[in-house]
């Protein structure tokens, strides 16, 4: 039968960087394409004691129906931590438990974005939020960045030139897929832009905790005096991502909202996730966890920053982030990351070409995400080397 | 700050269920509002094992990111058992995982279902699907139900007087919140009518195993010939719902799209919970499990009907079902179940008011449901004793 799709979802491709995934199942090939975060440093067999412990005698509580808004226990403890880390959390603040930070930008979405809305996106973006937004209808203005976020004056003139600006989207900390991180000075400029001009900020901090040096700037949402800071948390990147826990702390009346639209999406997020999130926080030192995580990462992003500055053309440029899992490299010249990506596969070698996290897709992008988290060090350098030799051919 | 809610979520309420459940919490008050399974079926004891042994040998597997359409072997042995036990699978159908069955609703109708669109629903019907429904902006349409599922010249009617129908969304079998199960011949006909009109049928079937007596119906998928029935599954009242495993099957096409909806709403269900289905399906046998199960909802109903023929009025009407979670029953004479309702909480029991179930929530409704899986026998007639004293005041 001929069934016709809903506007929202009839332009909508899946995401780029899961066909390249495709490829990156062959052993041979060298995957920096991934997102994934390390997986050596998984606490398994902590988390392997806790389920098999709950399993056993609390098997109504972590088997039966829970409530939509999160286990409150871990709700509580997520709420502490947030206040002690980032300083965030004021009186009108609530904080609910969902399935990954990817749903609190859906559910945030879904609640406050009507179709033909404008949600104002860095660019390049993570292509899952952008995706999100096109996903309800939204109509998506990218804003240039700059080495220390995005541009101020193109974000006021994007605002200036739409109507229906509802929401900012911007990952301040350790920015995907760029790297980078948005100053002091700019995190206050887009608070009161958006302050001024009744707009939502959705400020998405999954790498924030992953800084190498141990140095953080505060987080929007911590100068959030008027309740306009949506912030999504998520323990993807600090304890694992296959649990599938995250979290959104923002006003209460939008979590009110959001609370409706998880439970017409899920019901709730899975409870032994949850609880194995919660018992982990409550027994072990998720502190020093993350201690190790941003030790592994700075050690690999610095093995791949060595192996680029050895074996790329001089004049490419990239960043030289302080933590997260990526590097954004410009090849410049007009080059076709995209067509050069197809290539590098014959290669054994895989990035993500950069037009995947512009608002037009099909624009020819020069740039490319080069992750270092999940290969070896081995793999890293000889990945790198390999790119290299395609540059030097091509640049 | 004053931000506006988004149009289509502006109108929901959360469920009024779960303003009920806030009196449940009180040990004195038999609830029989809830629609919970029993929980001393739940294979913790299997599960703690399972989960033990996964993270310990299979961290990478349990932890990590998976992707959006399922851990692979969970989703052919899903496919296996559905072929066997319900005949569903076609060579054009696909099937994906899904964070419960709620999930399948909320994908199929973000997928489909355009603002403004028409779905018709059973009246009564789930009120999760329904506002499912509602948050995308769709119109929901009732159509009264007989003893044997919808009235089909009623049906007939909606699709005639309603422009921009797109999807008739049934519970044929053990419905909730009605208990009643349509009939063979219905069943063809909402098919026959769903595929002469162009409309997708979302079949959802969470009852369907708890059959009292072992004897089943055709799913409507069953017939799908043509593409057109997205069936939706769930583990939720076979295995354990606090897991949040469901699956949708349906045309590939309409599998795809869902895929990329699923991608920009939670990435993926959590590794942990699609492993410890998937592997409790592999090492135990669910269908003993199940028989289980259907022995101890049969004994529960027959001990709710034994004391409704007790204690209630004789001229309240009620459902006797076959199978599932649900009685539906209607005190008649106009009375309104949502006023009564107040009253039975002060008598410490508590049931969900019919209109709860209903398009337009706001018209006094008669009816009540009552749910006999979670309370003991003992509560459960004491339950009805408590409700037989309010109704023989009023009736």
């Amino acid at each position: 039968m001929e069934y016709e799709v809903s506007k929202r979802m009839s332009d909508i491709k899946g995401s780029a960087i899961r066909e390249i995934f495709k490829y990156a199942q062959d052993p041979e090939v060298i995957s920096l394409a991934g997102g994934n975060p390390a997986p050596e440093l998984f606490p398994n067999e902590e988390l392997a004691q806790i389920a098999y412990e709950l399993l056993m005698k609390q098997p109504v509580l972590s088997l039966q129906y829970g409530v939509t808004e999160g286990y409150t226990p871990l709700r509580e403890a997520v709420k502490e931590r947030i206040k002690r880390v980032e300083n965030i959390g004021g009186t009108n603040d609530e904080l609910i438990i969902v399935s990954g930070g990817q749903q609190c930008i859906d559910l945030a979405t879904k609640v406050l974005v009507n179709e033909g809305d404008v949600v104002i996106v860095e660019e390049p973006s993570f292509i899952g939020a952008m995706n999100a937004f096109r996903s309800f209808g939204a109509r998506l203005v990218g804003v240039p960045m700059d080495s220390d976020g995005m541009n101020i004056e193109a974000l006021e003139k994007a605002i200036a030139s739409n109507s229906n600006v509802k929401v900012i989207y911007t990952i301040p900390t350790f920015q995907n897929p760029m790297g980078v991180t948005m100053s002091l000075e700019k995190r206050k400029a887009v608070y009161e832009i958006a302050k001024k001009n009744n707009l939502i900020i959705i400020e998405d901090n999954p790498y924030g905790e992953l800084t190498f040096d141990g140095t953080k700037l505060p987080t929007i949402k911590s100068m959030d005096t008027e309740g306009i800071v949506v912030y999504s948390g998520s323990f993807s990147k600090i304890l694992a991502p296959g649990l599938r826990i995250g979290f959104m702390c923002a006003d209460k009346s939008i979590v009110q909202k959001a609370v409706v639209a998880k439970q017409v999406s899920d019901v709730h997020t899975p409870m032994i996730t949850q609880l194995l999130a919660y018992e982990y926080l409550k027994r072990y030192d998720i502190d020093s966890l993350i201690v190790k995580m941003r030790a592994n990462y700075a050690h690999k992003c610095k093995t791949m920053l060595d192996a680029m500055e050895k074996y790329f053309p001089k004049d490419i440029t990239y960043t030289q982030p302080g933590g997260g899992l990526f590097i954004w490299c410009d090849l410049m010249h007009g080059i076709d990351t995209l067509a050069i990506s197809k290539k590098a596969i014959e290669n054994k070698v895989v990035y993500v070409p950069g037009n995947t996290f512009m608002v037009d897709m099909n624009k020819t992008c020069s740039a490319l995400r080069l992750n270092y988290s999940t290969m070896s060090d081995e793999k890293i350098t000889e990945g790198i080397r390999r790119l290299g030799v395609l540059f030097n051919e091509i640049v």
